[in-house]
């Protein structure tokens, strides 16, 4: 079966074809994308049919900077899989895992775990409302998947700045229409009229440390102060941000610490593992809260987190895969300027990105991605880099970066005619990505 | 450090000590439960100081059906684990596992995946909500931590019957206040009053196919009959009562089909994986709303869940398990009987049960785990039958089960005094499994 058939078929048996948006075809390449992965390891994927890629795009969408099928993390995993993964007892691990999270956070007291992103940051405004009394949001930026979350858009497109343009929310109940409310970011004057307008029903602001833009001088200080006056609960939402340029949340750089904090993705190197931290005056409040599942019990996301939080530490991962990011930023940006090829770059260089400042920019992005398709490379606008990368030749993806970029450089003037067809343009993504 | 000095820092420094409240000592034994394991294996758990136990309780709370670190799942997982648990690109185990679950399932057309029971029973909430553009849900029974379950105890006591008395549920916003109603298990009058009372606004109901008593004959069918008549989507969530006494849903044996089932425990014996399973009509409408998460796409789960699903068909678990757990509650009644103490046992046989007829029976209960504790066993009035358990001597076990059935029946009599000291005394659990 072609690879495009088996996810036409996936289709039809899974709701949108898997479980997570950011790995579907239409994103990358719709037609040509491999889609399916039988091996990992390294900054390398092979396909179902045996094509060994070398992964210079998401990689697994942030969870790996230590490189897929890390040795170190799973002879861990696998110690722990042989002595039993689940019991009716507790694994010691998950005490270990909370310890070693306040070591670095020096703030926090407290941790609680769960097995996503969007479940973590689900439990941080359970917490923080438990804290307060109190119901609504102030949010920036986006926090997942549920209905605390993307009721923001039951007053419309208030999730366009922030996660899809027309995020679709079918489902999510009326009733809690006014509980989460966007500012903008960098944007002090807004977020200090949404604190008016809302002032004493205020439980949280949630919001990343860092999105596409960096944080202006003084705005997360003015935010937090601003919480700290008005007993508002401060939650850094950093699953993406999270052990990327700091050993830690990204907050740890700004100086800047919230009373909740919540991790996920590089937490555990590939592995579902999230967490809550937070200090103890708020985090205790969770026992006035049912909150609990049973496979927020199981030992591998422990064990995963203590092994890479081990390895991140030993080997200073957030400044390789920082310093490799930088590096992939600065070609793309020396040669799209060498032929007068406009784009902007990303600020967080670990998860390097660029955009094309042209109409045409879907159609670039899917060229881009075609022509390293055919040198076996996964790519695109946009590269998780790992510490696997450290030692990999980019010669080729470049040159190949290159000549895509004389392409369009040539194309751009000529505004008939596309670089690809149609059916093989990608899909617009995540607005905070593009 | 000992197990209590070493739960009692857990509790410090994570909210209630740990990820899930069954696996607290408080509710098994507070001071001498072990509480941390090193290993588990088959039905045995060694605790921190090399103390082999035999599980005559929890099974990890119902997913190791299988037993504990099974070498035929867990070979696969660590297959899984060399291959890359994580890239890109997707795994095709996702799509396997799908249509391994539409195959025992005729009835269902599409699958949803996710890593924790309350988050499924989440998804197939917004799904249900997104096909009716209703908000409503009529429930029965316990359906995990997330603010639309827990919502129906904004009008007070409302989840008395259903999880704990006087439940925690500080932090679940107020605008969700009746959009979450209680029905009475086999009180179809009860159900009728509420559907007429709500009719118009209802999206969804969503019970258990069975909880601590049987359905009565056409309840099920009633039920699916009255949620057919006025577009309701039907949901049983068979998180705990799937593959335990069927190979798929318990609705199969009693012939009565959902619009959506939900999956989760049983499925990857010990590994994290759910499932919201249900008709293209309703489950289509997902692609309407935002639900995806990272975690979602790690490979574990999916392997793990085909492992399962192949290795329960080949020796046909349900039914062992069903056996054990029959000739348990057989032994159980027939011990208490022959001395006068009054108990009575659960309907689903794989999760055998008990409960004392008695005011004092968290006394007794504690006093039963404290006896079997000293013979290195794990127990108490809940036990979750395993395949492991087929070939184990189960003599020694009930020989100190009837010296504690025969010291309660001396001590019923003798109002005065107890068997063990208040600081031994296990809390109350769940009321479903009371």
């Amino acid at each position: 079966m072609l690879n495009k058939e088996r996810w036409d078929h996936a289709k039809r048996i899974i709701p949108g074809g898997n479980s997570l948006i950011s790995k579907r075809p239409e994103l990358h390449s719709p037609v040509d994308w491999p889609t399916y992965y039988n091996k990992a390891k390294g900054c390398y994927v092979w396909d179902l049919q045996g094509n060994k890629y070398l992964d210079m795009s998401i990689m697994g969408i942030g969870p790996n900077t230590l490189g897929y099928a890390n040795d170190t993390i799973d002879s861990e995993v696998i110690k722990a899989v042989r002595n039993g993964n689940m019991s009716t007892l507790n694994c010691l691990e998950e005490i270990q895992l909370a310890e070693k999270l306040i070591e670095i956070h020096k703030w926090a007291d407290m941790v609680k775990f769960a097995r996503s992103g969007g479940e973590a940051n689900a439990i941080s405004i359970r917490i923080a409302r438990a804290a307060t009394g109190k119901d609504k949001i102030l949010f920036c930026g986006y926090h997942g998947w549920h209905d605390w979350y993307l009721s923001a858009e039951l007053n419309k497109n208030s999730l366009n700045d922030h996660l899809f343009e027309k995020t679709g929310i079918a489902g999510v109940p009326s009733g809690l229409q006014n509980t989460n409310i966007p500012f903008k970011w960098n944007d002090l004057e807004d977020f200090k009229n949404k604190l008016l307008l809302y002032e004493d029903d205020i439980a949280a602001v949630k919001m990343e440390v860092t999105r596409n833009i960096l944080p202006d001088k003084g705005f997360l200080e003015s935010i937090r102060n601003l919480c700290s006056q008005k007993n508002i609960v401060l939650i850094f939402d950093e699953c993406t941000s999270g052990f990327r340029q700091t050993f830690g949340g990204l907050h740890l750089k700004y100086q800047v610490n919230p009373d909740i904090a919540v991790f996920g993705k590089a937490l555990g190197n590939g592995y579902a593992i999230t967490a809550v931290i937070g200090i103890e005056a708020i985090m205790k409040e969770a026992s006035k809260s049912f909150i609990s599942s049973t496979f927020w019990s199981e030992r591998i996301g422990f064990v995963a987190g203590i092994a890479t939080l081990n390895e991140m530490e030993k080997i200073k991962s957030w400044e390789i895969i920082t310093s490799i990011g930088s590096k992939v930023q600065d070609q793309w940006m020396e040669i799209s300027s060498s032929f007068g090829v406009p784009i902007s770059v990303g600020v967080l260089p670990s998860i390097a990105n660029f955009n094309f400042k042209s109409e045409r920019y879907l159609e670039y992005k899917s060229y881009l991605s075609l022509e390293l398709l055919k040198a076996k490379i996964l790519g695109g606008n946009l590269f998780f880099a790992s510490t696997a990368h450290k030692s990999i030749d980019m010669t080729d993806y470049f040159k190949i970066f290159e000549r895509v970029i004389k392409d369009i450089s040539l194309r751009e003037k000529d505004l008939i005619g596309q670089l690809v067809p149609d059916e093989k343009i990608v899909e617009t993504s995540f607005q905070r990505l593009n």
